[in-house]
């Protein structure tokens, strides 16, 4: 039996007409392999600000389903155009849009989840020898409302419709060569990796790196589907492959570092230490869809018998945070102040294979003493460490951790022989 | 029971924001008389343009199913948006494409032709008080294959949703104030029709004048639905109501007079006198697909036992027929020249009232023969009559027609009793 590859192509990829051509001959080039090929795309380059923008003429606040309507119109025009460039090769190519495949997806406007996809059409057009051409972003409720997945959506797209499908990969084509071990814009030797899992990818992705969106890693893992992130200008160049961990070849300790500059510190001060008290704190914020990411407390002070309590929130929700803590303070007795840093970095470390090897936590506090950066906080899960440091610490303490972990040579899996004992 | 109206609005009228907002003052206006509202509306101004450039960008020959998928995105972003407008007033509004309706064809690209249009949804959201938006010139098929319906398209979707629907009136807004007596370009006094029959829409439309496309009319003759043809821009200007001829409070003699300076005049001579020979010529022109216009056959010549055949058709068609008529000649035995005349203009006059009028027709000749217009060909219908003239002759017949006919009077209708004893 052929193999499916779907290929996903991003709106810079499809920006303009010499663009989709560029992509037309990625996409045949797949068939010619003798796979069978499915391509979703997303809306061309700036389309959907271009109809924002109308839309924002209109109204200050258009109404969300009208918002699906307008936006959609975008991958429209890319499938199309497209379908048109393949088939201008001399192969032959079909589109379709959401509806037509039946994308079905939760009956929410702006983000939906998709519950399921139709696969018989597809089916038939692979079988009859067509390249098919998908619109990504967006899909279709039972009752024939128009919706689409919100942030990362074609991407979401693009891995539900390999889970449907069975495909063998589905290779995500972006205006990056691949997943890095760190920022290459930052530590300008960080090195591309050849394979990561789908956790450490998701730690990556929480943690700053912007290559996917989480939801698609998470959909990829859920149903098992290897994806490839690689380049649409650079198709010689393999790009990084993210499979499950059982599959990978090798495991490095560390697969990357991250920086993320995006969050703020908390510290709600004196807080009675009694049953209950950060249950209270804590279902408030959630209440306020404010997101919370590290949390630390504190051991009691015995004189006192109160203690603190730190987290870390997004700097976009300081404000609403503050002003929720300070209606709460009274209720939960904290008789201390409420204090906000903003001169903040998590900066993490990520890797499958640190799970065994307690030597690499260490390693990593130890390389940060060197540097003379302070932690503030640290938060581990299985896979990742994470240090709170001081803003202008950060990039010290990128850089002397990528080194620590040997992670600027060319080929990570390479060199696993000559990491530190860990 | 609450009337249905349906509005249909084409690229000009929504062409930018500006304008959506105006359209939905518009839409909204009648909401306020009371009535159910239905627009139907066309891509924004110079969408079809662009879009069309960039698949030329793509291959010189897009299949049509492409182009139809691609094209259909136009009216998406403009329903959108006028409901996004509509709603900003605070009047519920919801949009639709031909998909989610349920606006059935057959299955042709390009040019496909309404089959059914379902209406439960619409009429369920008509009960919930809502404005419904529909995308004009796009269908759907069966299998789920978008198409589109061709020239005048979005027209005749109004139509055909008027007439599914059981509309009260179908409301045709467009650039011009409504159906003028002759072309207002080209006779400065040419007066606004206040009504019109179908057959009489129909004859001018045929005849050159440009304001609908015949099939929308035809639609609407067959489903007997009120049209009336008024201006975007002008909205306390009641335009032009197209109806049945018995529904006319009054017949005028003549509604109209046009030219069509497209056509070109052909003529076969010294063609045998025999059986078959005109059926022979005919259908190989249909064959190749040419429209003939007027058709004029001469009396046979005694001496020879030949006619000669003239008729017109359209100057884009003269090189094809010609070469058609030059295969043929041998076979059915012409002897003579085939003559070509691009000079010419069919001048024709219109009116539902001269089918029990003779003196129209003679008033008619006379007016022309005072003019020293030289007549070239004549035919006529039960509710037309044209007459070919010199090209260069056209606009002095035009206007002694239009002056004879007594047509530049500000409202036809009420100065019949002055109109000449035909």
């Amino acid at each position: 039996m052929r193999k499916i590859i779907v290929q996903k192509f991003g709106g810079t990829s499809v920006a303009d007409t010499e663009k989709i051509k560029n992509v037309a001959k990625i996409v045949i080039k797949e068939k010619e392999n003798g796979n069978d090929v499915v391509v979703v795309v997303s809306a061309m380059g700036h389309t959907t600000d271009y109809l924002v923008k109308m839309a924002k003429d209109l109204t200050p606040n258009p109404s969300e389903r009208e918002m699906d309507m307008l936006l959609s119109t975008g991958e429209g025009v890319s499938i199309a155009l497209l379908a048109m460039a393949i088939q201008a090769q001399g192969y032959d190519a079909v589109s379709y849009n959401a509806m037509q495949i039946g994308i079905m997806t939760e009956n929410k406007h702006s983000k939906a989840r998709i519950v399921d996809i139709k696969t018989d059409k597809l089916r038939q057009n692979l079988k009859e020898g067509k390249i098919i051409v998908i619109a990504g972003f967006q899909g279709v409720t039972e009752d024939g409302e128009i919706t689409t997945l919100g942030r990362g959506g074609s991407d979401t797209s693009a891995v539900a419709l390999a889970a449907a499908l069975n495909a063998e990969r589905c290779d995500i084509y972006t205006d990056v060569e691949g997943v890095y071990t760190t920022d290459p814009r930052v530590v300008p030797n960080a090195s591309k990796l050849k394979e990561i899992s789908y956790e450490e990818m998701l730690e990556l992705a929480h943690a700053g790196a912007n290559v996917l969106h989480p939801r698609s890693v998470e959909t990829a893992k859920l149903n098992n589907v290897p994806l490839r992130v690689r380049s649409s200008f650079k198709i010689n160049n393999l790009g990084t492959l993210i499979l499950g961990v059982d599959k990978m070849e090798l495991n490095n300790p560390v697969a990357g570092v991250a920086q993320d500059l995006s969050q703020a510190r908390i510290v709600v001060c004196d807080v009675p230490d009694k049953p209950g008290v950060a249950a209270k704190l804590f279902s408030k914020l959630a209440n306020e869809n404010i997101s919370v990411d590290m949390i630390i407390q504190s051991y009691a002070r015995k004189v006192s018998n109160t203690n603190d309590i730190a987290f870390t929130v997004d700097k976009t929700d300081v404000a609403k945070t503050v002003s929720a803590l300070n209606l709460l303070k009274e209720e939960i007795g904290a008789t201390g102040q409420i204090e906000v840093d903003e001169n903040i970095s998590k900066v993490s470390i990520v890797g499958a294979g640190m799970i065994d090897r307690p030597g690499v936590a260490s390693l990593m506090f130890e390389t940060l003493a060197q540097q003379n950066v302070n932690i503030r906080m640290i938060s581990t899960s299985e896979i990742k460490i994470s240090c709170l440091v001081d803003k202008d610490q950060s990039l010290k303490a990128v850089k002397a951790l990528h080194e620590a972990f040997h992670l600027d040579s060319n080929e990570i899996a390479d060199v696993k022989g000559d990491l530190p004992n860990l």
